[in-house]
């Protein structure tokens, strides 16, 4: 990640601390109906990736953070942002950013961008995000997550907002409208990772000057998923992120921070699979976490139907579970995880 | 419950409020391990039934409580107090204070008493409570649960805590050192209701002068479990408490406060039982609560061995499921349900 932009020196102190915790936006967006029942009708095409770029920049001004490049597939843009990842589908967006970003100062001007290029209005969201590292160096409104949901609260009606996990240890946040409305099949495993391997991290330290494609290669990425259209990129001095692109609206997403005092790496993926456990294992395999925070979000729609049952413990040989926890929603259910790696592994 | 004791006016307005909603801490104590790892040992009898009653009548005075009734049976002592319920067994204590009371100023006296008399620590603790109605009535320590947890997290290591439901609305808040160390079967179900059925609530009004055994007989509660010894109580002008005391170390305990516009009924037990469906019906016919919340708490050796096959959801034709959400601890597995009657049911 951009470790430039947003160093914090703690008082009294030469420790420099760069969050890469992400901050999560997921997007759903329909057609407006009017007060006596007929849809307006959608601005053509229907499809939010007819919001210019300049506006997208704009908004992501908003947010503190640029994009660093570009790629599509299908019917799918791709952003690497200076901190994380922007996707924008026909009907879905998905904003991720970390350091200390403040994302949820896209709202207002995404609501605003997809009612007049589209005739959109925003249908269900899902705003997640791990408890920080440093909480404390965050701005103000994401110091605790009660006060980003009471901003939430100010914009949608009928919001939910849960804690998984530990309040007073790792944990994870979620917000979400759960409005049903959803009706493509849709699921979101995300791994998010602390206290990685030392050698592992080394792939991804010293990165000025290197090509991401080496780096995406080496460090066993490229082989994470099958037929994956990568755009890497590698951060000055350290630190790397990818978007991939996979067929059918299906992306893929990873960011490392590979700091030791700070080390953190997200995997997200909306790829359909029956069950999770290989590709897990390949995850865990790759950049063997201390600690890592697993959720696998699904509707009724997804290939494997449950949440609970594609997420197999596979790996309670090397790793302690602290928490698991599974929630059901209106159309969603969620499967939450933590786990420690055993001293011995 | 005994509304005079701390009747709260709001201001500019007439109102007044009585927080129904229970804070509950439930204790378990063993023998403690020297350093040279012999077992300190216990005076006898080793049962938490010697603490002399003014010992726990001064605890209660920092609970800002009092007995107001007393029974027993087998190894089991039950008190009802002038805030909830108190149950003493051999090695398990059970504190459950509604109102403004200050449960956990009850902590450091009971820690102290149990080594004092029984040279006892403590090996467990479930401190829970739904969300409160009026927050800001309480005192300091429970407006917020994060500050209720950084009080414990004073007193134990490495204690959990944990959000069951919408943080932004109705929830149950937890704390618990699942230490794994409770080898008899254990399970405790909850059921707190909110928005009472009027003429339900008729029962538990007016009680001045009533015997309680005519209000626990009209009201359908003596039918509720069967081979139960029930002590209840009836306060002045309204309310309602009972303990009852089943075979085993069982317990069950309810608590009504019957005004229109706070009414609350809380339901506990620990009765061992393979599935609940049938009690949960006769509860929910016998109160026909707007809104509830229900727990159920499990260890591995209890009989219905997981809580979430024990808890099945057959009010669905009249109840909506709001939430539901299941958590594994290491020994302990739980069932959190929300749910709001049909405008219709």
């Amino acid at each position: 990640m951009d470790q430039g932009s947003d160093k914090v020196n703690n008082e009294g102190s030469k420790l420099t601390h760069y969050e890469g915790t992400e901050k999560l936006l997921e997007l759903w967006f329909d057609t407006i109906t009017l007060e006596n029942g007929e849809v307006k009708k959608p601005k053509l095409p229907d499809d939010l990736r007819v919001i210019p770029r300049d506006e997208i920049a704009e908004m992501l001004v908003k947010v503190k953070c640029e994009i660093v490049s570009f790629s599509e597939r299908d019917e799918q843009y791709a952003y690497v942002l200076s901190e994380s990842s922007l996707f924008i589908s026909k009907r879905r967006l998905i904003l991720k950013t970390c350091g200390m970003t403040t994302i949820l100062a896209s709202l207002e001007p995404l609501i605003t961008l997809a009612e007049k290029y589209c005739n959109f209005k925003v249908v269900d969201i899902f705003y997640s995000r791990k408890n920080f590292m440093r909480p404390d160096l965050q701005h103000s409104l994401y110091k605790s997550f009660e006060d980003e949901v009471k901003y939430l609260d100010s914009i949608f009606d009928r919001g939910a907002a849960y804690v998984l996990g530990r309040m007073n240890g790792d944990c994870w946040y979620l917000y979400t409208l759960d409005n049903s409305s959803i009706e493509q099949p849709d699921q979101t495993l995300e791994i998010l990772m602390t206290e990685l391997d030392d050698e592992i991290m080394a792939h991804f330290q010293n990165t000025k000057g290197r090509k991401s494609e080496a780096v995406t290669k080496d460090s066993g990425i490229a082989d994470l998923l099958p037929d994956c259209m990568i755009d890497g990129f590698v951060f000055d001095p350290c630190g790397y992120s990818m978007n991939g692109l996979l067929q059918n609206d299906g992306y893929v997403t990873i960011h490392v921070t590979p700091e030791k005092e700070f080390s953190y790496v997200s995997f997200e993926t909306n790829a359909s699979m029956e069950e999770y456990s290989s590709l897990v294992e390949r995850i865990l395999t790759t950049f063997r976490p201390g600690k890592f925070v697993m959720t696998l979000f699904t509707n009724e729609q997804a290939a494997c139907r449950s949440s609970r049952g594609a997420l197999k413990e596979t790996f309670l040989d090397r790793y302690t579970r602290q928490d698991r926890q599974y929630s059901e929603f209106k159309n969603y259910d969620l499967t939450f995880g933590h786990y420690i790696r055993d001293k011995k592994a």
